[in-house]
């Protein structure tokens, strides 16, 4: 079966994207993916092949790619080897063959007036050891302080999300602290607290780390019915009610916020370490 | 402050590298940091900046870019936008203008036969909902399943990766969770595992779910000392019997393994899911 090419429900058959690598293949799955959602029309198989660094292994994966197009659309081959020698193996396959790297390592040497060292992808290996150190540092953080579990250590924090249940606190905190190496902490507002506008009161010390997330209504009524099926915790007029009183809060106690109801937490965690100049 | 040119150890001022994006800036800052680990020796200050999507927010973006150039060395700009009337402005900045993406999108719009759609990236948003939902539903369980904080369910977990102590196991789950949505329990070998080489009973059923990890006996008593130190649980004659006692474990039961010490998240990540061929 692996050589029967897939098809569409038009019939059509579906081009396969290799994303080859000497690494990962993260950079290479990151841009090519960005490239293609312009084309949001085109159904597509996708397949990662990280780790090829030598001559011999680049030669396989082309018997690959040419097998591949041998029996269907010609594949699209997103590379970003460092080797000239690997490179040049791989462009010889039967895809159209994009050389993300090549394209503008010539522009950036120029640039910065010295030349590439040419070694394999080091972008997604342990690199900076502090900085990768930081990061699993900050994933162990934000497990043991999700969802309020734990108050100790709250001073340790650079964020602190707050939010009512269910609004995206934490996906965004684990992927600040996995991705951005940020000691986030998350907090969960729940109805007590919105008997005054004051901030919960282990919050109070630390307002200026605070970072409010809001949802729309319905979405959330939608979210939680998921959680608990027909319970007050997911009624729309509970989730307006604790919605309504988490803005209020955060106006209240000038805690920056935002609508997280269409965004991502790529999208969140950008628009969070941009308002409070979190970049490491 | 803000203008003053940040000078390296060496008294050479270091340039700005610029991230571009009218979307999360997660693109420009992968394909650019993979571009810059090609010259180590270069000191760089970072600076994204996201959500450019108007001619007047370019035009501000340019006016902060020059800026820096008037004060220091030339700017690195890589950008990812994709309107063309924005793009046009950011390239007339005083920076080195990297088109990321731009240099790409010409040669697919002729291998697919189709044209671009010209929306702001869209790569990070929130996108395939179903794709989406299901990465958020796996850090919930990634979280819930925790270093073997729940048996429960451990039918549903796509893969389950099994470790001593302090190899990786947690942050690559997240990782996995996160980034490509795998349902991913983790559970812990510990020294009463090892009195026989069969696996522990609650993965019994589950085998071929499991990946382990191991380490290298002094890099584990290094990274277990910071948690407990000068304990039985960090010396290294306790760090080599469980590590050796786990890998003996592994080959007993056809279990694949790596060895972890050397290696990030990322490259965890990748090598497990080329292994279990578990590619979403």
């Amino acid at each position: 079966m692996a050589n029967q090419p897939t098809v569409g429900a038009g019939g059509t058959p579906t081009p396969t994207v290799f994303f080859l690598s000497d690494s990962t293949g993260i950079t290479a799955e990151t841009l090519g993916n960005t490239l293609l959602t312009q084309f949001p029309a085109q159904r597509l198989e996708r397949r990662t092949i990280p780790f090829i660094t030598t001559v011999e292994q680049a030669r396989d994966v082309v018997a690959t790619i040419d097998r591949v197009a041998a029996s269907g659309p010609r594949p699209l081959v997103f590379s970003t080897t460092v080797s000239p020698d690997v490179r040049a193996v791989l462009a010889q396959s039967a895809g159209h063959f994009f050389d993300l790297f090549g394209a503008h390592v010539s522009q950036l040497e120029q640039a910065l007036g010295s030349s590439a060292n040419g070694l394999p992808g080091q972008a997604h290996g342990v690199g900076d050891a502090v900085r990768y150190q930081s990061r699993m540092a900050a994933v162990e953080y934000a497990i043991e302080h999700d969802d309020g579990q734990s108050l100790r250590a709250l001073e340790r924090a650079e964020l602190i999300l707050i939010a009512p249940s269910r609004c995206g606190k934490t996906p965004t905190t684990m992927y600040l602290a996995l991705q951005h190496g940020i000691l986030a902490a998350n907090f969960p507002l729940v109805e007590e607290d919105f008997d005054t506008m004051a901030l919960p009161k282990p919050l109070r010390p630390f307002a200026e780390k605070c970072f409010g997330l809001t949802s729309q209504p319905i979405r959330l009524s939608q979210i939680r019915q998921e959680r608990r099926p027909n319970s007050n915790y997911a009624s729309l007029a509970q989730c307006t009610y604790e919605l309504r009183n988490a803005e209020d809060m955060y106006r209240a106690n000038n805690i920056p916020y935002v609508n997280s109801a269409t965004m991502s937490v790529e999208e969140i965690s950008a628009t969070v370490l941009q308002r409070m100049q979190l970049h490491h």
